[in-house]
């Protein structure tokens, strides 16, 4: 056996004598005060909690070429809802996925993980730029299901390109009922026309690596959710209607010498119109339709603290679901060790069209290795 | 502190400096895809799920002879269900137990495990050699319980012969709620007649070892359930009527040069007959009452691919709480790195007396290390 | 990477090559036994099950000065209750906080963990002397909480003196929804007059090290819980009432030559007096008030057998919430390996005030590494 790369940030890696197997062990939380004041009324609520706690195995098995990623996550919210579909239990098992890289530039994936939907959603909670992802993401995101991933890298005259495709079982994480019919069909493309990223950089949030050549990626995601029954698709109550979704997400990524960009848009809509269903108490919703778009930039700087400001609006097709709304924040992050050790605080303001306004204060420490 | 015999398989492994404890840490999942057809009306449901999640811890500690085991169920299925008796809680702690060798050939076992009942239940999920264990074990099997047990083995003329018997609490893994009368009384025996399995085989589905010379192994358990008041002893609903339960398991394995065969009996009688009483929810429910058999033969090709088929019937008293059934089942599995990593397929056929035929598929991935 | 100080006790210890982190890996659970008997009529009632099982991280993070401390709950009684306040959730994250020592003998704390009460609460569940915490403890202990800690040590002519004070949400650990208003403040100063016990020995039960020269620990603690709604502040069921509550904790431990005393007195009063509320299933239910003293000393013999006793009142403010009650507690442990590993049983005979006298039998095997 041997330990490599021993490091803050690189968990406890474990190599077996014979190099049959490896493992690295990452465990982190994330400790959150949020505090939501009503601009009508004056109210306060606040709040501050554990709000992920997660423990992560990774590595390879048998072969380089076999690689797993497993990742559990434990805090009350990281648990999700309860629901007869998941069995009612504790949605601990996050991602619970093996990775082939059967040929060069091409992997195969099967079970559970995040789909290749949005870029916010894709990036680990344990490397965003603001303490929360957007709203955005809160209300179309694909998040982690079951089945299988195809990936496809390439590059064509020094643009690196990605092709993804998906079939999974539509419901999300951790449904133990049988499916009656119908699956998720998710397809992803991105383009890098300056090459990769220093250290995977289009994948977490902030310049961290301070490119010193600029590094740009596009990414267009189209998903078709058959004969499903969640409010959103992979998320949301179970309703006793079956529908079709049709979403589509478009992102990109932007960084150079400490400044970064990260837009992202978002449409879902139900193939035959809007439609609502009865959920396990009998309460009658509506599936969630809309659209949404988001952008934010951010400077490092030498000190490893970063400025970010963040735009958001969201406009969804019934405001009896989701507030017609726009976002404006304003992010601090103190980097002590990269994305490891972190602090980050934040401030919004909520437009909400309907409704009173408000403003959403978080500080946040990120707390791992 | 050192690190031994790290092969994939044999997970993380490490002594203390001082021996004063060691412990080797596993960790494995499911990844299992299945399909359920009709027979009658072709209608068509699946389903895809992490079916098991595992982290497992097992050493010694301040003596050799002093051994412990904890394993952790994460996954959704593996949370059993949510009852008042377990506090609502999901049930995460599969074993904890302490096993103390007292005695050359002799253990003291503390904690909560599984009962010394059917082989089919006393394998490892993580090493089966189908994709799922028989509907006898689904109806039949002892499960886990808190107790005490107490192993001996010793060797008679080439003969092995072991003896185990068992006092528990009699309702099953992470009661918490106080028991009113009536513990639960396994005794079992099993004999050896050609010595032992290597590695043992003989509690491991399939003969990956090709034993050289033939081995094989008869079981035989004895359980009173003395006023008990769950559906099937240690599983099920828990009902307000308290019954007293007797079962009998009778069970074999033999193995040569990669042919194995495992069969067993199992039957369960309450000992003043059939009884019902109401669940939680008020609902009347009968305790499971019935016999059940199952046969199985596979073989495993030095390519380490193994063809196995299985044979079950299902008598149970009353057909409105389990289908009168036979199912026969196909197996193809291609063990990578033995039962570590493998892949499973089979396909049933089952025969439902009273309710349609169905058609039932299974693709498993078993990855740990 | 390095290894080190690897023994029973000490857990799975393991510092980067770089030294940029550290992380020490404890595994343990308790397997108990307990049987009640009603001295009216006679009626025993009994219960064997994995009281806790725990899995604890705990070292430095970037700089040896930030130190973080990870423990989690698995058993089913560890997760605690199940409220819509917590997520419906298991509530098995037990600490994680963040433990910052900004200058010396000043540490800054963040994060979800004890709060400073009783003496009694703030020992380990790994290391109690009797098989359980007294009556006392089970009323008005204060917890878990989600907050900031000040903790500030020094020492006055020979004299260890320690303030601590404390800002907490108020509700206790894991609570997932806002927060109306008003926190949980908290002031504990102890006084150690004939200096530092051995190896933290004022917060484990016990003599274990048979301090060669006495060693006195006083405390006390007041708790004003701000505008709260559960029946004991952090614990209980939520109501649909907010009260102020005010409590006050003295304790002390003595230890000498293998022979200890600890004793502690808690009062817990509302300012505005008695107050009830409904808790989620429409109960109406007395918010917790009253006041107890609990008196336990023990004997260490060299051969690591230990005989204790202990007497506790409770005198709850309203006798349909809590017996009163005396209660007088006979306790004997063998430590085979220190705290980590031990064996105890205890007698208990419970005098209820209002209600038939019961005996309560413990049998506790601790183990873990």
């Amino acid at each position: 056996q041997r330990f490599a790369d021993n490091k803050l940030g690189n968990g406890i890696r474990y190599t077996a004598k014979d190099s049959s197997f490896s493992t690295q062990i990452n465990v982190r939380f994330q400790s959150r005060y949020s505090g939501l004041m009503n601009l009508e009324n004056s109210n306060y609520t606040d709040n501050f909690l554990i709000r992920r706690y997660r423990i992560k195995f990774k590595g390879f098995l048998y072969d380089p070429s076999i690689q797993y990623k497993i990742e559990l996550g434990l805090s009350n919210r990281d648990q999700g809802n309860f629901y007869n579909e998941n069995n009612g239990a504790a949605n601990i098992v996050l991602d619970a996925v093996l990775k082939w890289e059967f040929r060069e530039g091409w992997e195969l994936w099967a079970g559970q993980t995040k789909l290749p939907g949005n870029r916010e959603r894709v990036i680990s909670s344990g490397s965003m730029q603001f303490t929360e992802r957007s709203e955005l993401n809160a209300f179309y995101n694909l998040d982690r299901d079951m089945g299988l991933q195809l990936h496809h890298e390439h590059e064509m005259n020094g643009w690196i390109i990605r092709e993804i495709g998906s079939i999974s079982m539509g419901e999300g994480r951790n449904i133990t009922a049988s499916n009656v019919q119908g699956y998720g069909y998710t397809v992803r493309a991105e383009v890098l026309p300056f090459g990769k990223f220093q250290k995977k950089g289009d994948y977490f949030g902030g310049d961290l690596m301070r490119e010193p050549k600029p590094k740009l990626s596009i990414g267009i995601t189209y998903d078709f959710n058959d004969n499903n029954n969640r409010e959103r698709g992979q998320l949301g109550r179970f309703l006793d209607t079956h529908v079709d979704i049709s979403s589509i997400y478009a992102d990109l990524m932007f960084k150079y010498h400490g400044f970064s960009i990260m837009s992202e848009y978002a449409n879902r809509r139900l193939v035959n119109g809007a439609a609502f269903g009865q959920d396990e108490f009998g309460e009658q919703r509506y599936f969630y339709m809309g659209e949404a778009f988001n952008f934010s930039t951010g400077y490092l700087f030498k000190n490893k603290f970063e400025i970010a400001g963040r735009y958001v609006i969201n406009r969804p097709e019934r405001i009896d679901i989701a507030p017609d709304s726009e976002i404006v924040t304003l992010n601090l992050t103190k980097y002590i060790s990269g994305h490891t050790l972190k602090l980050q605080s934040s401030a919004s303001y909520i437009n909400n069209h309907e409704e009173a306004n408000e403003l959403l204060f978080m500080c946040q420490a990120e707390i791992g290795f």
